[in-house]
């Protein structure tokens, strides 16, 4: 891989313009990535999520895995192809949803046996098959396969499954480089070339699958420090901080991450998992944090929750039903530019599903946005 | 209003092709009308259905006087306003809904009293409230208020129901006569004049809203006939053939259409209520039905039946699970340029909001491409 995958173009306090280049695009850092779970950023086509400016999106590994299958989507030429979507795409391990969806996870040296929350079916996670599924499924950007600490865990409990980390993280490296670049990725599903030759393989940038590690440690900066160590000392081409935003005080994540980023490397991405409102992805951005994911602006769309120039806004109240200004007056999405809070707010109560597509329009505009503002600030030098 | 609202530019046996000017916008016919219940194709935004060519939608009344009011839609601007849609717009009576929805109605000479489907709350149409709403949400065309007579009924009953139908027609037209046009339709939700004065009425094309009568009689070939001649003899812009779909075999439909046909107008618009499959819309455009409306396209397409060149498809089953194929190949709709069946079937199967979105607008668009189809094919004299 050529060593120029991320640059530093400018530095503004701590806070960091960038660019990465993957196997499919290169990305403007910091980048906020929308989450398309089950390979959809739910009830947006992927035509609007490139005219939103969405660079990256992040698909679950643990989601695709059960349903279609990973088999099924590297026959249809990897996510890629499977869900027409030329720009880049980070898995996330499975990780964090085995975790997070499965109370009857059982977790042992080798891996993590789980039940499908599909049909109640058992299934194995260890390090090598979370990288093998990840390695089919053909994400720019992939994940270690970690242990997501619960909140909150005693000091032993913490270090413990740090360390699991640590170890999963040496086989994760160990397995993606005996087995990444053995599948091609063929861009037969792109629009650009449906009709083209199924051996037309994406060249893309010339740069191969990245496997990124993952920090844990919980809420302890000691041990936060000594999992950024051992990562660091494994080798990754960029790092994560996880097992945040898990139902610790909003102030102690940012204590974790400010003290967990003067251990990462400078030259290399870091990315914080799971994170957040956008004031905080300002402010973790202004931190120096580089990449950010979260469902807050997808999710909270659908509950009609949308988050605007004035402030955070439900649309269900009955006081915007004869309101005829847009959503946002500052905002020029699709959304905002052609329908007013009345119609937005009437769309909801009814119940009716274009309510979700515009709101969900609109919460990512608004995120996209906040994060073009944040780069422009920081070439600006401010 | 000027008596050349309607013109007939070609037939092709008994087919027409016409050119219906209304309040908002001209119309090709015949056309197919995208049902919009509660002032929303469902899932579909308003730029989308432009892009697919649809002319004219439909709403119900019987909803928005639900939910949100007639007051609500009228103090946004009227239908066009309150969801920014600048084309045409045709509501029914509610007449139907109130029917098909309601086990509990009573119907006498004045009007019918029936109950919510929202929340059981009792409410009354006349054929005066029923215009009442029609003006209030100021639709291009509006329809006269109709007894849809259950299937099967003897005759005595049928003609009954008509004769009621005929007389709520003249108190449809004689309400509407004295109170149309006393509402002005503000167009500020226009995405071209948001910033405008909210004084800056509609001209449009210069014509007034339009009000259909409907004929009924149940399925006798005598009974429609004496229903075309009062609804004449009453006179309207325009001539709806209703109460059929309602569960008769599809022969004993076309057979009422064509004789019914016999007995409306030549020089104005006749519309054929609530059908049907994309060879029926073809068939009754060749009988000389001008306009149609159907929930069939929007409906199937959130069970994953999608219509194509090829036939049926239902996009579920499992033998699409690894297709890479365009969902219709002959099809240039959003859906069958960028993404394969293989990824259409694992949207539906994973229940993703897209599956539903990406759905309706092939059915919409097979269903608007058929009838541009058929334009043509008249304007060929074939």
């Amino acid at each position: 891989m050529p060593s120029d995958f991320f640059r530093i173009e400018k530095l503004s306090g701590k806070a960091r313009l960038g660019r990465l280049s993957t196997l499919h695009a290169e990305i403007e850092t910091p980048v906020f990535m929308p989450v398309g779970t089950a390979a959809s950023v739910k009830s947006i086509p992927q035509d609007t999520l490139e005219e939103l400016g969405a660079q990256i999106i992040l698909a679950n590994t643990y989601h695709l895995y059960l349903r279609p299958g990973v088999e099924t989507v590297r026959n249809m030429g990897g996510l890629h192809g499977f869900m027409a979507w030329p720009r880049a795409i980070l898995t996330d391990s499975g990780g964090f949803q085995v975790f997070s969806l499965n109370e009857l996870r059982k977790v042992t040296e080798e891996g993590v046996t789980f039940r499908s929350h599909l049909d109640g079916s058992s299934h194995f996670f260890s390090p090598e098959s979370a990288m093998e599924a990840q390695i089919g499924l053909g994400a720019d950007i992939i994940m270690a396969f970690d242990e997501c600490t619960e909140y909150p865990a005693d000091k032993s409990r913490v270090r413990a499954s740090m360390e699991l980390t640590a170890r999963w993280a040496e086989r994760s490296k160990q397995y993606f480089e005996e087995h990444a670049n053995q599948y091609q990725v063929p861009s037969t599903q792109y629009p650009e070339n449906r009709e083209g030759n199924p051996n037309n393989w994406v060249r893309g940038t010339g740069y191969s699958q990245l496997l990124f590690g993952i920090v844990q440690g919980g809420m302890d900066r000691g041990l936060r420090k000594e999992s950024a160590e051992q990562t660091i000392e494994i080798g990754f081409p960029g790092y994560a901080i996880g097992g945040l935003s898990v139902g610790e005080p909003r102030e102690l994540t940012r204590e974790i991450v400010e003290s967990t980023l003067e251990y990462l490397p400078r030259d290399k991405p870091r990315y914080l998992m799971g994170v957040g409102t956008p004031e905080e992805i300002v402010e973790y951005a202004r931190l120096g944090i580089d990449m950010m994911d979260c469902v807050l602006p997808t999710r909270a769309a659908r509950h009609g929750l949308l988050f605007t120039s004035e402030g955070k806004i439900s649309i269900k109240q009955a006081r915007y039903a004869q309101d005829p200004g847009p959503l946002d007056p500052k905002c020029g999405c699709r959304a905002c530019r052609r329908y007013s809070r009345a119609y937005l707010r009437h769309l909801y109560a009814a119940n009716e599903m274009l309510a979700q597509v515009l709101n969900t329009i609109h919460n990512l505009s608004f995120y996209l946005d906040t994060m073009r503002r944040v780069r422009h600030a920081i070439s600006l030098g401010e």
